[in-house]
């Protein structure tokens, strides 16, 4: 059997990334393996979830002599509360975004630096919302649609609008178990008035306060944030990119986009692609400029413009170490503190453009949406005016890249799966033909696997070692964010990686021409899987909570994470962690999330640290719910 | 000179303690000082906010060997997040209490369980909320009210009501300062987002959305809390009560109503006073039923009703280990957890009202608008038949208690200010004659003094000592929450406490007819404090930030605390605190709190945990501030 050849592996990324390391001890800076060392051990009462700060009689801790805090809270209680409230905190950032996104959509006018590119799809939206559209200016209907958007935050009654694309049988068990979201901020703020000293010490109470808040997350904030960027930006379709480190151009401009909101890197990419902007890039000695993503912010721009993705979350150092990196600019999340310090041991100009990421050492450029585009050149031409201070005895460029195939949010997979429909016979538009591959058993199921990356574990091995058993299993992947680009890093996402799959799935993959691992977007697009997942069953007339697809997420570090966790449980799909979410302290958290939540919405967390157990877990799950249904 | 004669000392109130702890040890029941006793030392990294849980890649800590967090956040990064999320905690909190007054509200009919007590507050608040009345039904116009209150929380566009209250400097500062609050829920959601890893690492920008999250709560959901209580249950006027745990009877049937939110309590009230109910007390054997408050429950319904105020917040298990505690009825906030199980050593019922408040080994009756009377009933019906089940050899009750005088909102310190005001020569309404006292130097000054209790000081002696220091300086104390309590129990919130102050104090007492400590409410009832200052600020001419009024918390411990702290320092008046806020650990942290924000609102903390001397830096922080405006 023919296999993936020219892949990248996990042990050549590492030889990279310790020739990175030696540029930075030439250099004298400090790297988060470093930190990393300092940390650890980590504090096990931390660890455990049973350290309570929530107020200043505080901090208090469980220990063998001390079984409950001042007030009484004992472990169920301080882990429940600390675990809803990152709960809170992933929603709030997530949502954020999105509300962010809306506000760009009602600034958007015709001739304006924002303009509605995807017409049908926000007029698809209008009719969901019945915001009328017919005889209308288009702008006017963006902007009342932006209204209905911002109000999914803050209405006073009754509840949030996304629920109502699930199935019927989800949106049932919402409503029996009083899980359907109000509004996002009211969730929020909720979960923060529970969790205040003197208020819920019920673990129930608070993971059930937990999903409703993760589902104004999933069926809320990172939705609209979905449905609003495709409005912005235009719904992506497949195309083609590149990954890792060897996308740096020594000979080019180096302009680095990191972060999670596209709102302000899409006027970054299209100032880059303005002529003034390339001709200044050759008065200064360089062939032209290089726009690269990093992190989230690479999955939007690499989903809409074919933006070539550098790397994803514990390498945004590494880009630095290159030395040829002339601009990191920055928008929101997951961008790490130490970098403008970093940045200073190199010629690198670091950005930071948003008030809810503000870093000391860093040139803030505050980003507004009027000014936008006219701040993105302003940028670029710093970009291009620091390529003439790079130090040439501090370069060294790896030269690991990988092509990718990337954008496939649900209207591209529908249009795959069309393909390989007999118009004659079925229906178009629909999951069937992925549904009657399932169910003959060539594919097995699917996995999500979504996540970031957790030097808890050995930076992504656990994402590659579960995706290439996966793939041996026939089990097809949908992958987003820091997952999706480790995947673009090893060279799985790519259509020859079908040589890496079980027979099945590589016969699924030529045919309908795609990927085994499927590009779906940022970490908020994993809002997207949802509406796949909802596609299916419905296609199918097979619960979620039935369905052989589950989510997994093997090096998850933020607070986001445990939001999404809780609404991909919330929507009864089972999801897979590698890293132990933080109340093992309390038996009762622990069995809450792993076994409790499955009478609540019929899913639960399946945790294993060592990723070739998880994998095995995975595959054993799908087979088991396969059984239950009977194929 | 006479003295304060028949105060109750704090020596007198440990000494009840102490036989109070007689009797937990008696039924083998833990309290909050052996729990206080194993939780000590606490975590140094806990206690000087360096210790970071805000992802799942740590916990991390700052150390000598590790200085920084695996990604790159430094101690002051670390502690200003974690001080950050307190004020969204408290904000949350407070605000999350005022939504629910507003839901009350809005639910408001003739005949129903809640009315509208006063019309003249509604149509004041309409007028000013841009709501028309003329016309209409005053229940219409309630609920239009209540719809403009809710969307505070969450309106998508514009900025915040209330703060046009304030005087026009202080508006002005917010303007400038970028202060000025848009919405409750939108000012925590952005604290939560700006303090998930990867975000803001910059201390003063978390400074500045801490005040403006803080301002959101004290001009925004602790004033909205406040007006709409006062226009459902009545604005409070003067009136006498009782303090401190003799106010149990053992002939009768103790109820107690301990949290914060009166909307259930005063329908307990309510209850209590039906004859079918009294009538059924005396049945059983009971002399009558008589209902208590506890913590700030107490406040709200001493002030409405002249309720017997049975203790402050370190005071909830003395009651319950009383034996006489026959139903301890909670709602939300500061409630231990610990409650059901001490609770369970004795025959009380204890029991939770709402979902925000869920404690295990609790009876839950989860209270509901519309069958609230009914509810309320019922748990009434519930207490009367346990009076019953008391265990004769369990019982003592202190003799300890207290005649206090309630009930000082603004309008009714105006009321009181107008009888001392020639009403041929001066307008009636303003707070001229307190101006003309303090320029005179006959009052030096006035002191807000808030807050709860915190076992790392001697419980109440700080509020006690302060007090009574103040008051012989001749400084003017208002008081609200747990503070206001110990003042009950001392015998310091009567008329004859005038023996505890100086001359020039004593004479405007006399005069004005009030006693020299003012019970203004609730924690929520802070608002009216802003509002008292603000008024006297436009009545003299002189900027909050320049009168010779300041706040102090000499106890604080709960995340609201940190909250109120903020929005009084926003609102450019000092706060003395006796307890050290958790971010020490950080030198640019303790820097921005006591002097930074001097620069951007005119105030700071001032941080001493030594009562004697942090009540001289209030005398002379008064005194400094009248030589500053030349009195």
């Amino acid at each position: 059997m023919k296999t993936l050849e020219n892949m990248t592996t996990i042990e050549q990324m590492e030889e990279m990334t310790a020739k990175l390391k030696e540029q930075a001890v030439k250099v004298g800076a400090e790297t988060y393996e470093d930190r990393v060392k300092a940390q650890t051990p980590h504090c096990k009462f931390g660890e455990d979830g049973v350290c309570c700060k929530n107020c200043s009689m505080g901090p208090c801790r469980v220990t063998p002599k001390g079984q409950r805090g001042i007030c009484g809270a004992d472990a169920h209680a301080i882990a429940a509360r600390n675990y809803a409230r990152m709960i809170a905190a992933g929603t709030a950032s997530h949502s954020d975004h999105a509300r962010e996104i809306l506000h760009i959509l009602h600034s958007t006018k015709k001739d304006g630096p924002y303009q509605v590119r995807d017409e049908a799809k926000l007029l698809r939206l209008a009719a969901e919302w019945g915001v009328k559209s017919e005889g209308r200016d288009i702008y006017d209907v963006a902007h009342e649609v932006a209204e209905v958007g911002l109000m999914e935050f803050g209405k006073p009654f009754g509840k949030m609008l996304f629920p109502k694309r699930a199935p019927k049988e989800r949106q049932e068990c919402w409503e029996k178990q009083d899980l359907w979201p109000r509004a996002i901020d009211r969730e929020i703020a909720t979960i923060l008035h529970m969790t205040h000293m003197g208020n819920t010490a019920d673990p129930e109470a608070l993971i059930r306060q937990g999903i409703r808040t993760g589902l104004s997350n999933g069926w809320g904030g990172s939705m609209i944030g979905t449905e609003i960027t495709d409005i912005l930006f235009g719904t992506p379709v497949e195309r083609t990119s590149e990954g890792n480190l060897g996308t740096l151009e020594k000979e080019m401009v180096n302009l680095v986009v990191h972060g999670h909101d596209p709102a302000f890197s899409e006027m970054v990419v299209t100032a880059t692609e303005l002529k003034e902007l390339q001709d200044h890039a050759k008065k200064v000695g360089a062939k032209g400029i290089n726009v690269l993503g990093l992190c989230c912010t690479a999955n939007e721009v690499a989903m809409r413009h074919g933006v070539r993705m550098v790397g994803n979350f514990l390498q945004q150092e590494n880009v630095i170490l290159t030395g040829v990196c002339d601009m990191m600019c920055v928008d929101v999340q997951c961008i790490f503190p130490a970098l403008p310090k970093l940045a200073a041991c190199f010629h690198t100009k670091f950005v930071t453009s948003s008030p809810i990421a503000r870093i000391p050492g860093a040139t803030h450029v505050e980003f507004h949406p009027e000014t936008a585009l006219e701040q993105a050149k302003e940028i670029v031409k710093m970009a291009i005016d620091n390529f003439k201070n790079r130090d040439e005895g501090k370069i060294y460029i790896p030269e690991h890249k990988q092509p990718a195939v990337v954008g496939y949010p649900c209207e591209q997979i529908i249009t795959k799966l069309d393909g390989v429909t007999n118009s004659h016979i079925d229906e178009l538009g629909s999951y069937r033909p992925a549904v009657d591959a399932i169910k003959a058993g060539v594919i097995r199921g699917a996995v999500g696997i979504v996540g970031c990356n957790n030097p808890k574990v050995r930076p992504d091995f656990s994402h590659f070692a579960i995706m290439e058993e996966l793939l041996k299993n026939d089990i097809l992947i949908v992958a987003t964010g820091c997952a999706a680009q480790l995947a673009t890093k090893a060279g799985l996402l790519n259509k020859e990686a079908k040589w890496a799959c079980g027979d099945g799935l590589r016969r699924v993959c030529d045919l309908v021409d795609i990927p085994p691992i499927l590009h779906m977007g940022a970490c908020v697009d994993i809002s997207r899987i949802l509406l796949l997942v909802a596609g299916i069953s419905r296609d199918w007339g097979v619960n979620m909570n039935q369905l052989p697809i589950v989510g997994c997420a093997p090096e998850w570090m933020s607070e986001k994470a445990v939001s999404i966790a809780n609404y991909v449980i919330g929507s009864g799909i089972d999801v897979y962690l590698g890293i132990q979410p933080q109340v093992m302290g309390s038996s009762e958290m622990a069995g809450w999330i792993t076994e409790g939540t499955r009478k609540i919405t019929g899913a639960g967390f399946i945790i294993n640290t060592d990723p070739k157990e998880l994998v095995k877990s995975i595959v054993d799950g799908i087979e088991a719910k396969r059984a239950a249904i009977g194929i």
